[in-house]
């Protein structure tokens, strides 16, 4: 009952854009998730080195092995989407940092198999609205899966899952 | 078709807790809304003056709205969550502020007749993980709409929705 009332308010206003061209896929052949922009929430970060506001979201699998605590390895399946934006300066408030122009949507596909040269995850980034695929070739992601691997020891992943109620 | 998917890609894996028992409604008798933590993301922001990060959730309704731009006014329906972590220092990347501590969650339920003695908007929050009820007696959303007040051209948000691609 509750898990349908749940349902019920999901569905009762889904904003979904049916028909809007698909962006490139990434060099390395990794498409853009559908529909990722529905995800929920697993953190927010607010990276002063690169002066950028983010939100950290998670397809469904992703958001069930954060909830129960299952990172150490994160799932197959598993992908994690992250919004940047440029930091900006609430008008309203001065003491909030608040998102200005959005920056890049890049993703960590967990598939321990397919990913297994790039330590169990396919990496991919796209920049700007526009949506522009990020990288020369196949191997950019050598740079991704080189900065990820100062923490190889919490599955390649940087961010921890915020605390909710 | 593709909303079918977006669908089968939400239900996929549903997080939702039967059984928990429900916190204490707010001293204005507003109960805490089911689900929020399933909402998708309007915003994200970091306050200086309150060492807090927080993530800023709408309702279906709100999401709506927030995407289509119809927020002079938010349409009555539209519920709008934040959740505040006390701001940590990522242990793996030093320049990046990221949550710690769950601080509270806070609503914005917008109904222009119910709510009319503040703006339309009624207030409620929920102090830590335990989601004690904010307010020593009804009277305690007059803060909320006071401080609110300074943005009541922007239909009294501070939130301004933030770019998605």
């Amino acid at each position: 009952m509750k898990q349908a009332i749940w349902l019920l308010a999901l569905l009762g206003a889904a904003t979904v854009q049916a028909g809007e061209p698909a962006p490139a896929a990434a060099p390395n052949g990794i498409t853009l998730p559908a529909y990722f922009k529905e995800w929920r929430v697993i953190g927010v970060s607010h990276r002063n080195d690169k002066n950028s506001l983010r939100a950290i979201l998670g397809n469904p699998a992703a958001i069930e092995a954060a909830r129960q605590g299952r990172t150490q390895p994160w799932p197959d399946g598993a992908i994690l989407a992250k919004i940047a934006w440029k930091e900006s300066t609430s008008p309203d408030w001065p003491a909030a940092v608040v998102p200005g122009e959005l920056q890049h949507v890049e993703f960590m596909v967990k598939d321990a198999a397919k990913y297994a040269a790039t330590g169990g995850w396919g990496y991919a980034r796209w920049l700007g609205k526009e949506l522009a695929p990020y990288g020369k070739d196949a191997a950019f992601d050598q740079e991704c899966f080189q900065c990820h691997s100062a923490v190889k020891g919490r599955d390649y992943v940087f961010t921890r899952p915020a605390t909710f109620p």
